[in-house]
This record gives C-alpha cells, sequence and structure tokens, in this order.
C-alpha cells in the first residue's frame, strides 16, 4: 500500500468538507442563530487535520498506485468525514450523544437518510441545513466534488473515484476524469434547482424547498418535517418529488446522452428498460393488492396508485421519504416493497442498493452457466448493452452479491443480540441500511425512527451503511489484515 | 440430450418405488387396516409405467452421456415418484385433496417434513408408515438405491446418483459406484436399525420408534404424534433423537473413514470441524438468550440448553423435529435458528440446507478474492480438506448460493399473493422448504402446519421442496428451454 497518496489525498477531502460547511455557518447568519460554534470548530478542525498532510511531500507518488489506494482514500475519508461531521449536532446540543450524532452523520452522507431524531421540527434551521446538505453531498460524491475543483488530478484521487461511484463498472463520459466529474456536477446542481425551483411553485416554504430538493437529489430523504412529504399534503408536491426521485435514480450517462445529442443511445440503454418495467410493474401490483387487501384503507385505485407510485419510487430510488404509513399494508405489498429495497437504482446514480445493472449481469451469468451445463461444448457470452460483460466483472458482482448478502445476515444477527427489535423490524432495519434507504418495517417503520436501538447497534447499522454506500470492497480492504502486511 | 436413456432409466426408477410400496402393504396386513388398495393400486401404476421404458432398447445408450442426462433422469423420476406416491393418501381418503396429498408426498420425499395435517393420530397406521417411510426413501434417495441393487451400473445411472447426492462435489467411497452405493445403504440401514432400537429401550412402542427412526434417519422430520417429539415426555428419548438427528447431518464418508479404521483422518475433517463449532456455539448462544430474555420459559440455564440443544439439532440438521413451540422464543434465538436452516447439514449426509461444505468455500473464495485485490500480483490458492478447490467448482458453488438465494426470495413473493401469512410466515415457509426441514415461524410455527396456504401456494412450495432437495441444477435443467432445442 501506497500510504503517502491516501494521506497527501486525505487533506484535499478535509478541505474539502471545511468549504462545505461553510454555507451552514452562512445559514446561521441568515436566520440569526447562534449555531455559529458548531460549524466552526469542526472547520478549524478540519483544517488542523489538512495541515500535516500538506507538509508530506509524497515523492514519486504516481507510481505503483493499484485500485486498493483508491479503496483506502475512500474508505478512510468518509469515515473521517462522518466524525467531523457529527460535531455540529453534538455542539449545538441538537443531538448531545456522539454516537447518535455519528449515526445520523454517516446516514447523511450514505444517502440513506435513518434518523434517531423523532421532533426534527424543533431543532435549529441551520443545523438541519446541514443535516439535510449532508444527503447532497453523500449523493454525488466528495472525491468527485474534489477532482471537479481541482485544477490536475493524480492517480491516487482518480481511483478513489471509481470506488466512490456506483455500479459494477465506471463509464467515462470524457477521456479526462476532472472534466467528467465537473460535468456530473454540473448536471447534479442543475437538476437540484430546477426542483428546488418547481416545490417553490408548489408554494413550499424556500427552506423546505431547499432542503427536501438536497435530501431527494442524494436519494438520502432527510426531511426537515416530522411527518416528512405527507406533511405537505399536496398532491403537486408530490407528484414533483416523485418524478425527482425517479430522475435521480437513473444513472447520470443518460442525461449527458441526451445533452449531447444521443436521446436515441439513452432511451435504447437496457439497465434504464429494465428499471422502468421493475418500477411500474412493482407501482400497479401494489396499487392491485390495496385494493383488493386493504379496501379500508384504499376505496378507489387511482387512491391506492397514488400512494403505491410514491413509495415504490421512494424505496427503490431508496430516497425514503413517506407519504403514507405503508407499514401497515398487506403482505404482498411489503415483500415487493423489501424486494425494491434490495434491488435499488441504476449504476452511476445516486441511489444505493444492488444496483439494476448488478443484478442483470447475475441473471444473464447465471443464464448462461445454465445453458453451458446443458450445451457443454457451446460458447456463450454475456452481454450489457450491447458490450461483452468479462468474466472479471462477473466474478465481481457475484462476489459483491455474496458479501452483500451476508452482511445483511451478520447484521440482523449482531442488532438483534439486544432486546429491542422483532424480526420483521431487525431484517429491514439491515436491508434499509446496506440499501440506503431509510426508514424499514416495524419498529423502524415510516412513522417510527431508529433512536430505539441500544449504541452498539447503532455502530452496527453506521458501518453497514458505510458498506452500501461505499458498495462494499473499500471497507472490506480496510478491514482487510492482509492490506497491513508487507 | 439422450432421451433413450433417461427413459430407459425410469423404468427402474418405477420398479424401485413399486417395491418400496410393498412395506406399507404388509403393514396393513399386520395391523388388519383396509388400505390394501391404496398401495396396490400405486403398485399397479408403476408397473404399468415401467413396461413401456423396458421395451425401449436404447441402442448405443453408453455413449454422448452427459451430467445433463443425470440430471433429467433424476429430475423427472423424483416428480413421477412423488405424482404416484401421493396416491395412496387420496385412495385412503386420509388426505381426500390430490394436491394437498401431492404437498405431503413431495415434502416427505425431499425429507422436508412440512405436513398439511393437524391431526395425524387419527391417520391409519399403514398410512403413517408409508408417509414416514418416504423421508426415510428421499433421504439417502432412490437413485442410491437402484445403483445399490442393480447388477451392471450404466453411465446414466452413475450420473444421475451424482445429481441426487448432497453437497458441492461426491467423495467416492470406492472406486465402484455400484459398490459405493451398497455400503452407504449398509451404513443407512445399520444406523436406523440402532437408532430404533435405542427408542425400543426408551419404552417408545415398535410403530412409534420405527417410524421416528426413518423420518430421523431421512433428516425429515415426520411425526406420527399430533405434538411431535413433545408427545413422549422423556429426556432419554429426546436426547436419543438429538444425537441420532446430529449423526445423520454429517456427512457418511466419514463413518466409511471410522469403519475402515481412518477414524484420525475423519476427526480431521475440515467440514465437520466447522459444523460442530456452529451447532455447539449456536446452542449456547440461544440457551443464554433464554435464560437472559424468556426468565419465565426457562427459568435455569439447564432447562434452556436442553430446549436449545435440540432445537439446534433439529434445524441444523434440517430435520424439523420439536420438543417446544420455539416460535415464541425471543429474536436472536429466531435469527440464529433461521441462520442454521439456511446452513443446513454437511454435504454427502441426508440433511438438507446449503451444506456447510458450501458455505466454506464461498468464505475461503471471498477472502481469496479480497486478498487478490490487496495483493494483485500474488497467486491464491482455495483448499478445503487439503485440497485445491477448482475455480469451476467455485463457480459452480456461487452461482448455487445465488440460485438459492432467489429461489426463496421469489417463492415468499409468489406465496405472498395470497392474504395467508405475514412477513415472517411466508419467508420462514420459503426457507423452511427450500432448506428441506419442515416447520418454520409464525402461522407455519411447530404448534401448526401449512394446511392453511392456497393450493398455488402448496404448488409453488412443493416446487421449492424439490429444488432444495435436488439442489437446483436438475430442475433448472428440467425447466431450461435450451434443453428441449436442437
Amino acid at each position: 500500500m501506497n500510504w503517502k497518496t491516501v494521506f497527501k489525498n486525505l487533506g484535499k477531502i478535509f478541505i474539502a468538507e471545511a468549504v462545505m460547511l461553510l454555507i451552514p455557518l452562512i445559514s446561521a447568519a441568515i436566520y440569526g442563530e447562534d449555531t455559529y460554534l458548531g460549524f466552526a470548530i469542526p472547520i478549524a478542525v478540519l483544517i488542523a487535520l489538512s495541515l500535516p498532510t500538506f507538509i508530506v511531500q509524497a515523492k514519486g507518488e504516481e507510481k505503483n498506485i493499484y485500485a486498493k489506494e483508491g479503496f483506502a482514500i475512500v474508505a478512510f475519508s468518509w469515515i473521517a468525514m462522518s466524525l467531523v461531521g457529527a460535531m455540529p449536532f453534538v455542539i449545538t446540543r441538537s443531538i448531545p450523544n456522539y454516537a447518535d450524532a455519528l449515526f445520523e452523520t454517516i446516514s447523511g452522507f450514505t444517502t440513506t437518510g435513518a434518523s434517531v431524531l423523532s421532533d426534527v421540527e424543533s431543532l435549529p434551521k441551520s443545523i438541519l441545513f446541514w443535516r439535510s446538505f449532508t444527503n447532497w453531498i453523500g449523493g454525488m460524491g466528495v472525491l468527485v466534488f474534489v477532482l471537479a475543483v481541482l485544477p490536475k488530478s493524480n492517480a491516487g484521487i482518480i481511483h478513489a473515484f471509481r470506488a466512490e461511484a456506483t455500479g459494477p463498472s465506471v463509464g467515462k463520459l470524457t477521456s479526462k476524469m476532472g472534466r467528467t466529474a465537473r460535468i456530473l456536477y454540473a448536471m447534479y446542481i442543475s437538476l437540484t434547482l430546477l426542483e428546488t425551483l418547481l416545490l417553490l411553485l408548489g408554494k413550499m416554504p424556500v427552506f423546505d424547498a431547499v432542503t427536501t430538493a438536497f435530501a431527494n437529489a442524494g436519494t438520502g430523504g432527510f426531511s426537515v418535517r416530522n411527518q416528512s412529504i405527507a406533511a405537505y399534503n399536496s398532491l403537486y408536491i408530490e407528484i414533483v418529488i416523485s418524478v425527482f426521485m425517479f430522475l435521480f435514480s437513473l444513472n447520470f450517462n443518460l442525461y449527458f446522452l441526451i445533452l449531447t445529442k444521443h436521446a436515441v443511445k439513452a432511451f435504447k440503454n437496457e439497465e434504464a428498460r429494465a428499471y422502468v418495467l421493475l418500477v411500474v410493474f412493482s407501482m400497479f401490483a401494489i396499487a392491485a393488492n390495496l385494493v383488493y387487501s386493504a379496501k379500508s384503507l384504499f376505496p378507489t385505485f387511482g387512491e391506492a396508485l397514488r400512494a403505491s407510485s410514491f413509495q415504490v419510487l421512494s424505496l427503490s430510488s431508496t430516497t425514503g421519504f413517506s407519504s403514507v404509513d405503508y407499514d401497515v399494508w398487506p403482505t404482498l405489498s411489503k415483500v415487493i416493497l423489501l424486494f425494491l429495497m434490495m434491488t435499488g437504482g441504476m449504476a452511476g446514480s445516486t441511489a444505493g442498493g444492488m444496483k439494476v445493472s448488478r443484478l442483470m449481469i447475475l441473471f444473464k451469468a447465471t443464464a448462461a452457466d445454465i445453458r453451458k451445463m446443458v450445451h457443454p461444448r457451446e460458447i456463450v457470452t454475456i452481454k450489457l448493452e450491447g458490450q461483452k460483460v468479462e468474466d472479471q466483472v462477473v466474478n465481481n458482482v457475484r462476489v459483491y452479491f455474496i458479501i452483500w448478502v451476508a452482511i445483511l445476515i451478520l447484521c440482523t444477527l449482531l442488532i438483534s443480540i439486544e432486546r429491542f427489535g422483532d424480526f420483521m423490524t431487525n431484517f429491514s432495519s439491515s436491508l434499509s441500511c446496506i440499501g440506503n434507504i431509510g426508514p424499514g418495517f416495524g419498529l423502524v417503520g415510516p412513522a417510527c425512527n431508529f433512536s430505539g436501538y441500544s449504541a452498539f447497534s447503532k455502530i452496527i447499522l453506521s458501518l453497514e451503511m458505510l458498506f452500501g454506500r461505499l458498495e462494499i470492497f473499500p471497507l472490506i480492504v480496510l478491514f482487510s489484515p492482509a492490506t497491513y502486511k508487507k
């Protein structure tokens, strides 16, 4: 491991986070709140932390840089960012307990949106701003941000960018990584601004519109209202949010294709087609199930479809906003929602879950293996988006799936050691955290929160959120003894 | 596909089942029951079905025989055996509905032990005998039986034997498959007889002792008492059954090693060590959890350990006998039991589940892949029992795991279409059926049965039991369109 490269790049991340903390600091001034210190102290800490990393002059750092250095940069920077990012909550006594504040921050950065707070409306606005802003930062990723603003990028940070992006493989938009990162952020900011404007048109207060757009863009799902989106009681707002939950769970490459006048190619995208099919099918299946089995709650198909559409988009995009309490829905609806929590959105989006393309690769590779079993001498190739999927990619996706399921089971087991939740609560908590969704079922359902878990369980769930957002391998490399041996 | 070979071998299986049906027919005579026709008719049907297969003289059948022919023989024969094996229940009106009877028969042959019957004690003894006997037949497998009794074995049946055996790869005991099959059956019969004797010593009635030993040997778990093993209320009987549940979930190769004076090698077996560790750890973890969280049910650690030991062995061996209602246990205990239902026993045993060796290969292969990620230029080999695990085996195990989980999820979804069970009920039903365990949790808990499900759900669960017992690939090949194309 080239530790100097890792160490040096961490400094850039610290500065980036310090810059980001300036924004809630400004919001504190605008709203006249005495939360200055809550942001000023972590900014000072970040600057202090970054100084030694700039003193280290890593010679020959561009040599011998592998994916593992990228993994290490991502893993260390996300953990460090979360440790510092939790400080504003503790300093302002918004969340006095540091373990709770860390859970909330990791939940924010990983775009999970699981909360330990039962009354968010009582918190200072600048703190709520920071909370929603962590969703936005985590969505596109801080490494992408650093890559976008740096004049020159080095090999370490490019590997880290790959490790932070979502999906089985990273599609380059342009030949230069720095330019790719700038285009991604430009699209991300534009879409966020557009949503803010549309929410304002629906008469949402400015503060709510900005923070909701942040949480929505990152597919995080933190809300500034106790009742989440149900608080606004507006069909227009529900529709705007539904549309943007869908838009942010699409691969950003599609927007680039449309912008560069390759719209036909975008509409032919296999993963997008499969995702849309899955979402639309789920909406109608749940709506039918609701009308048939929960007639008292949803007397008409229209009402059922409104509720099912919002929840399907919220959970498949892994945002986690809620417009109704889906915990009381019939079993079939719940199982479909649990399945969508596993699949998640598209690769290259801000959504969590396993990603649709991974499941497509798994499906195609399994079908190919069965074909080989029946016709042993035939050569079978797997294609996705018209391109051959290399054996190495298939293998990585399989390993990813196996570890993902293993973590899901192991963490369900670990958080069951305490006596808090039943099986459905604990299983859905675990799934919600590794899938970066937010709410689950039972005691962590949309009407509840995660505050009932012990500190131990919160740490397990926080780690699971990081595993989910960073797509397993960076943290595995970090925790692997092989990393620290010669 | 060499259909002639497949067709010809099916005839042998039909004759084998006809021979096996003679035994409950004799028991009907012994108990003086008027259930003769219930067994005579299916015997006649089997003989009629086998006739055309003997007329077909497959020329050159030994050529071009691949694993797929073995898969097809196994898949067709298990389905045909079940269709005929359900007839005694229907003809004697013990289970008048054919779909229910088929569920019960597939549950028996696949050694699942899930039942649609709420009052087994009211049934004729010869019918209960046949029911428990299906557990015994399915445990070692009917192909192994055919291979054991045939003077000469052909390539088709040897491939089928491999497909019917459990675990990632089949260890040959001797160079000749016929001899291997005879040794396996000799050990199977000896252990069953030994258990029957020990149960008789515990003052169990003869009929109960024989049928319990059958159900135990196959790790099936059908009981002739409504209360399962709790009905006997005897610590001695519980201990005997616990010990044999453990013994039948071990790889039969271990007994062969001990018999041929290689006991040291048997005790060094990696899979056996991991399995014992898992079982002992689970027993103590659950006992501790019961004493801590369910003090009213289990006031002392001794009582908790007695209950936990029996249930751990029952579910890890995938037998499914119950001595208490574990559905009321705390969440941690339930999650551990659910995990044991997934892992199952050892490869080469009569147990179900994924098998411990598969999970060990998954774990070792994943660790090796992570090592390669950190040290890209290192060559990492995976070893199990001192031997290199080939890449093809690793790949097969990964594909197996992925399809297993996919079937588990898909069937949970399909049986949730009706309004019968909540998530825990349906998920544990699905897991119980693919793992060939028997009881689950909630409405299919140890105090309940599967009669509440619709015929559609019962068919789904029956298929899942077959997928579990035949370890996926035979049925996948059967249902794959590629099998029927040139």
